[in-house]
């Protein structure tokens, strides 16, 4: 199993991580340190709160303490005819991460649905006695405050995947909860579909197919807006792990790469990525022809191009964003792609999940979307449901996880969702 | 104005260019030596043959001869309302290459158009009177060796863009005919679009769109056959610019990379790309998760992915061809898709073009075919709009244009027409 080359979503240290990136934002080591104890003493409080009201103390939430038969609950898509397909296709409720032997075998219990809204669902059932939930970002399992109020029993939350937006963090932090995820897992396979989807819109690519299934040949109504990557400027919200990835294969192709985030890349690493970087996003912003968003959501990103930022960028701008859907305004994509302003837009992320049938990113010029599909590839399956194991063994155990998949570890957040 | 970095496409020396290759088929440097000695005697002959029959000797069509007013003839596809849409785009009937005035204020005459098929078309009443023919791979003028015949004044056939099977190289050689195209003008251009058409196979890009579009939501329909990139297989049939350029994109995504040709690479080039030589096509491809053809159409390649070569290949292999359609055959291709022992096909180029409304690539599954396209980027037509008036300039002077630009030279065709 390979993992990805980049190493910062480490949680223990309150130095600054440069895995996300706030416009206009920067967070100096004092303000995290004081973040830091101020996040510790709100758990703190919630921790007493919490023992007050259930004579549980936070020693039965904390990882360390768990032993004893636990109660598993997965939430995954569900795949029908297709789940049987393709042997290493462990990431839906019928294939259940292909642990179900393993756990039941130890006496554990692992209940497995993809139903997961409202007051009536398969999930609302189980989190009153689950110690352990476990979901992904393609199907989220939203874990909100007053899900986590219900679980008395819950322990640890597992993304198999990256990105644990889907979980109230603050509250799951305040109830002494663990939140991990497997940080590296599918991080390759979204940054090769963002290059892809680069191409796809700088190339006009559907146009060109659409002319071919409908049994037409007009190779002029392509060209006159296909162009090559070379020579354009690519610029990153965000240069974590993804974002690294990313330019790291746009190098061959001959653009002017840029990156905007939090801090800047060691210099023999940027250098050996040849990516300029950006201290101000809206500096960076009109000078590219591409933008990718490599930005986690969060309170802070939530909402950030909207129409004034958009309305910002280079006409006929191309956007990527494999990101969040949240991260952009909906409605003013919609009507950016239609007036022109943006040429083009391509990302697997919507808001919300899955996209109901009237979500006008459906239905706007120029886009070539997918469903949430980049980080589960059959590849990066193998790897999350292979890290999902490995962390429910240490768990099991009473151990420690790799220190960067913590999300969120005795009362505190990783610095990427500070 | 970037070209390529390759550079073997040279037509002088009879030494073997690496620029495409032969299945089981090496070509000595004696067997060159002998066919250019071959040429040389069949051309003399032909040379002969038209001076008693026209009074006309071979310095007449020679390019070094030139002077005086010509009458230059242009076949591009037309552009209709998109000619408008794009200052830069050149490469149409409309735009014309940008050159008329430059052509008109010198005196000479220019004649442009799209209609080239038929015995009673617009190109076939102007190849009695007409100096020099241009056309492009993505709207063919086919310069038969009938029309050449009738061509009583031609001197030169210019390609603007990349691969000259559009003209009988042999009868054009036979009449003392020049044949250029700007080599390396669009090579970039086609590797991209290579590497695009990779991902969009590997990924199974093409099925989450059309749920997009129809109002679905169902990301294990998609996921169950989408894979990473990383730790793939791939090879290309063919190792001259555009090959080498695919190869050196390909390098960061961490593939095992394998390329079959004529002949094997400089060490060190080879080293700096990461890809290993495969000196027999039928030893290469069974080891194959995905197949890209870089060879140009010769009577050797015709046919060359045929039912029992495509049997060979790995089940659900991958195939990319924006090289020429008749390289594969057209059947075989569509009953590969079909049966799943192909798993996905795409490409740009078809036989014959334009493709016909019933032609089985357009409604064979596992398909991302465009139009041919993929050459004719606005930056690919920027730069052979200016090669092909770079060679006009040098024509009109009686210079000579860049030894790599030569298809047909002097009654020798460039080795990898040979």
């Amino acid at each position: 199993m390979t993992y990805a080359i980049c190493n910062s979503k480490t949680f223990s240290s309150p130095t600054i991580s440069p895995v996300c990136s706030y416009p206009n934002f920067q967070i100096t080591p004092a303000m995290a340190m004081a973040m830091a104890t101020a996040i510790k003493r709100s758990a703190s409080a919630a921790t007493r709160a919490i023992s007050s009201a259930t004579s549980s103390s936070i020693l039965t939430r904390d990882l360390h303490a768990s032993s004893g038969k636990k109660k598993i609950v997965g939430v995954f898509y569900k795949a029908h005819e297709y789940a049987k397909m393709n042997p290493n296709f462990l990431g839906c409720v019928e294939n259940a991460l292909g642990i179900r032997n393993w756990l039941e075998s130890q006496g554990h219990e692992y209940v497995v649905t993809d139903d997961k809204e409202g007051p009536d669902c398969e999930l609302e059932k189980h989190i009153p006695d689950a110690h352990v939930i476990i979901t992904t970002p393609f199907h989220p399992g939203y874990i909100t405050a007053e899900r986590i109020k219900k679980a008395k029993n819950l322990q640890l939350l597992l993304t198999a995947g990256i990105g644990s937006d889907h979980v109230d963090l603050k509250a799951a932090a305040d109830a002494g909860l663990t939140v991990a995820e497997v940080t590296g897992s599918n991080v390759v396979s979204v940054a090769e579909d963002e290059l892809m989807r680069i191409l796809i819109l700088v190339r006009n690519f559907l146009p060109g197919y659409h002319q071919v299934i409908s049994g037409d040949w007009n190779v002029a109504g392509i060209a006159y807006r296909a162009y090559d990557l070379e020579g354009k400027t690519v610029g990153t919200v965000g240069c974590g792990r993804i974002g690294r990835l990313l330019l790291q294969r746009l190098k061959p192709f001959g653009c002017n790469l840029l990156y905007h985030d939090r801090i800047k890349m060691d210099p023999e690493l940027e250098n050996q990525i040849g990516a300029s970087f950006e201290e101000d996003l809206d500096t960076m912003l009109p000078k590219c022809d591409i933008v990718v968003i490599n930005t986690p959501l969060t309170e802070k990103t939530k909402g950030l191009f909207d129409k004034e930022r958009i309305a910002k960028l280079k006409k006929g701008v191309l956007i990527v964003n494999n990101a969040r859907g949240a991260i952009m305004d909906t409605q003013a994509v919609a009507d950016g792609c239609s007036s022109g302003h943006i040429g083009g837009y391509s990302g697997d992320v919507w808001y919300p999940q899955p996209a109901p049938k009237d979500h006008p990113w459906r239905y706007m010029p120029n886009q070539a979307m997918t469903p949430h599909i980049s980080g589960t590839t059959i590849d990066a399956q193998l790897r999350y449901a292979a890290g999902v194991k490995d962390m429910l063994e240490n768990y099991f155990k009473g151990e420690d996880f790799p220190a960067q998949h913590y999300i969120v570890k005795e009362g505190e957040l990783a610095s990427q969702y500070r």
